[in-house]
């Protein structure tokens, strides 16, 4: 069986979308993760704030790798965002994932995204559908 | 007041996040919105299908429209989505807007994410607050 | 294998909830299920409005008979709920599913409430996972 | 000004339904707000388990009074829950209020319903929308 990081190497390899991101991984570990990634110029919309796809982005692909840690394939079927603060060019953002619930066919994750000073900009939370498959 | 037209031309002038995901409006008029977008593949993961963001972002942005075209400042505070079909390297998206609710102070919307093929890809419902700020 | 309406009269035999709330089923068949019930004074809080747990229970019990017609038991691990509407007293509750997808492991579903005057009071939307015990 | 007490007990006094369900209040400050029930017997379905309503009903009450108890009226526009444990009779469930934003105009709020092994039963989300009007 994989390890969490090796389950996490193989679905950023080849991740277009997320190197355009720049997600850096910090943290990964069965049922937990935490990314990052700085907001570029080309990531502001008009208004010079970050789209709300981007903290959406950030906090799904942390759910996908908490989630897929066990080594099991799963795939998010329901996730859901409230965007509370705005986000600005260079803020620096962290995803941390807590797990709420796990059962052998389906998990219940928590996102929250903060910024460079600690504040949350963003509450997620996603469940998630557990294959038999093995990564 | 501006037209519904004009405000969504404000809300999309120098968005650079919009155009690196090439956002064409097909329809804007007040409390709808229909948007469309090929997935390039620059926005596709490691195993070569969008990211769940994508469509998120797609569905968002349309949300953002509809809800601000009645010519006062409007805000998502909750949205969720459903990812229900895999989406590929240029597939056609188009989301297509509608209101399940309006008040002077908050709106309801769905929106529905199709591929080329007519067939839905995602489900999102967004709930917004609606400011006394004109356009 | 039993019919959606064999599964419903087993599913609501000696609930003692559904008795209380009064919900009687108007329609069901695989994917779709239709019930209604009135407000009585029992369920009102003290602006003498129906709780919002009286919508929602409605609603989630519309998903789950919708979910489970097809003869496997299911069970929703997500539901979301948006009241858009006060419900008075000895209002005429009806609860109308929306199948929006169904793989043969997980359902997505829409459940609108209207009252007797045909106005959406709630928006309801509700994730299922299907397993592989039959009814 | 009233206290978060006073509100409370005036958003209580009369409520046919919170008499019905059993909700006695824990705890009550500004943002804050404990409640617990015991499941009675009616409350159960025909598989003697509690109906997915009762949990939505209690956590829901939990956001009405967190939220109100600042002084101004507020009201609930997007909630959502995920049943995570079989509630069954006798139960004695308490619903935690947890307030992760607030702004002037709307709140959002975690509540987490637990039973009586201090284990979570139900996860719920809820977004308000807080009026000028005052208690």
């Amino acid at each position: 069986m994989k390890t969490p990081l090796e389950i996490v190497q193989l679905m950023l390899e080849k991740d277009a979308f997320s190197q355009l991101l720049g997600i850096e991984v910090l943290q990964i570990s069965e049922g937990s993760c935490q990314l990052s990634m700085t907001v570029s110029k080309e990531l502001l919309n008009g208004f010079h704030i970050a789209h709300g796809g981007i903290c959406y982005s950030l906090a799904d692909s942390a759910l996908a790798f908490a989630a897929n840690s066990y080594g099991f394939q799963s795939v998010s079927i329901e996730t859901s965002i409230s965007h509370v603060k705005k986000v600005l060019e260079n803020d620096r953002l962290t995803a941390t994932v807590k797990e709420l619930n796990k059962t052998f066919k389906s998990g219940l994750y928590e996102v929250t995204v903060t910024n460079q000073h600690q504040e949350p900009v963003a509450f997620f939370k996603g469940t998630v559908l557990i294959s038999s498959k093995i990564w």
